[in-house]
């Protein structure tokens, strides 16, 4: 596998996928519910992903896609060998709604390990990749390693959803954490709220059910910086199954999760 | 007063204070703290209140200033005759930590009812102004009607403190619209917000302890499409003091206050 060349590649079908994204902005849009009324899928999610499909396979066929909407028609049950994993738009309600803040997300793992992560906020045409081991990059620019700061400094992006009486965290320790923190942000996208932290924007973002695709590309690019992902069990982060997440500053990645986190 | 001469005066004001911004990323930043250490103040908010300031008393030094920054040294303590009212970097927060989302705001009110509202994302450089009943502008683009919606549907800007327990409001009651919505966003920045309602992509914002100077322009842009603002005992908003705040769909507006905050 020729590392260079597939990066170039990538770069060139990300970037292409975004501008056929754009373009549907003048087209009709066909709106969809998933598991519920709130899980968006639209056609453009569908025809993107379709489409980066298409090109990762037209470069080998024998690479295998884990892909939000399915298109890849294959069943990822284990990371051996090369994964590809692909969110055609996340944030789809951004999408729908804002025709902003949502981003293509595209990632290659290769025996598990995570080798180059790709997040493409498409409307501000903002494209962060990173490489294992070579650092993250902003349209060009390297990323600086994150600085240290103490929890009662930090910004967290978290839903508030999450300071409610809900089935997976005791909200307690989040309206405590709340209380902590210099503030909170929420902007929809998963993947946008982990290039937040990569740059330094905000220091962590945490969620209790997110999906492979949705992370898979931002914790290369955070790791690039020194931000830490996990789970909130501070186990490895899950890339077969949704599961909890954060992504952290390491300066207060260990303090929040064990003072305020509490799973059920 | 020549209308038409004040609002090309105020775009170049505008503009220029929002370049002024753009080059001090590459300066040195001083900042400060207010009323507690998340009221942050840099010597930026302050130069760029300052430069606003003389502006608009180069055009008349008969106009009367309300500045969050206070550099007008005025009281203001009745709306009769010309008021402005500037905030010359609304989100500070974001202006220091993320560089980006934050923006400049200018209102142009006589004798109480607001004439002109210009909202400045610097960064984003995008200019959103409304003129009273010419309608409402991003970039030269006319902005659309909000079209009604239900409120399970609906996405609202509320920063996730509201949903804990504060002085100002029950939480339970934000608890039960948090789960009633379709989603929430924060951002971090009151005008971005309330732009963000004039232009559909959420479709109410509200807080608990806003300044004049965060709402001036974005209630008479928001007025434009269709927008309702008021407190959030449903009175007139509160342009000489700090109080609550919503701009909302009016399809939504009452049945979100009505069935969801009640006040402490």
């Amino acid at each position: 596998m020729d590392r260079q060349a597939l990066h170039d590649y990538t770069l060139t079908i990300i970037k292409e996928a975004g501008e056929r994204i754009r373009k549907s902005f003048f087209e009709t849009m066909y709106i969809e519910t998933k598991s519920d009324a709130n899980d968006l899928v639209t056609n453009i999610d569908k025809e993107t992903e379709a489409f980066i499909v298409k090109k990762i396979h037209a470069y080998d066929e024998s690479f295998r896609i884990l892909g939000e909407e399915g298109m890849a028609e294959e069943e990822i049950s284990s990371l051996e060998g090369v994964v590809w994993m692909v969110d055609p738009i996340d944030g789809t309600m951004n999408f729908v709604r804002q025709r902003r803040n949502f981003a293509i997300s595209i990632a290659i793992y290769v025996d598990g390990v995570g080798q180059a992560g790709y997040i493409y906020d498409v409307v501000a045409d903002e494209l962060y990749f990173a490489l294992k081991g070579q650092g993250a990059y902003m349209n060009g620019q390297r990323l600086s390693p994150l600085e240290a700061l103490p929890l009662n400094e930090a910004i967290v992006g978290i839903n508030a959803v999450w300071a409610t009486p809900n089935p997976r965290v005791e909200h307690e320790g989040i309206i405590k954490l709340i209380h902590t923190l210099r503030g909170t942000r929420s902007l929809g996208s998963a993947t946008l709220e982990i290039v937040a932290v990569a740059t330094g924007r905000m220091d962590a973002y945490l969620s209790f059910r997110l999906s492979p695709w949705d992370i898979a590309a931002g914790i290369i690019i955070a790791q690039e910086v020194g931000a830490v992902s996990s789970t909130l069990d501070l186990n490895a982060v899950n890339l077969l199954n949704q599961d909890t997440f954060i992504v952290a500053n390491p300066s207060i990645h260990k303090e929040l999760v064990g003072d305020y986190i509490t799973l059920k």
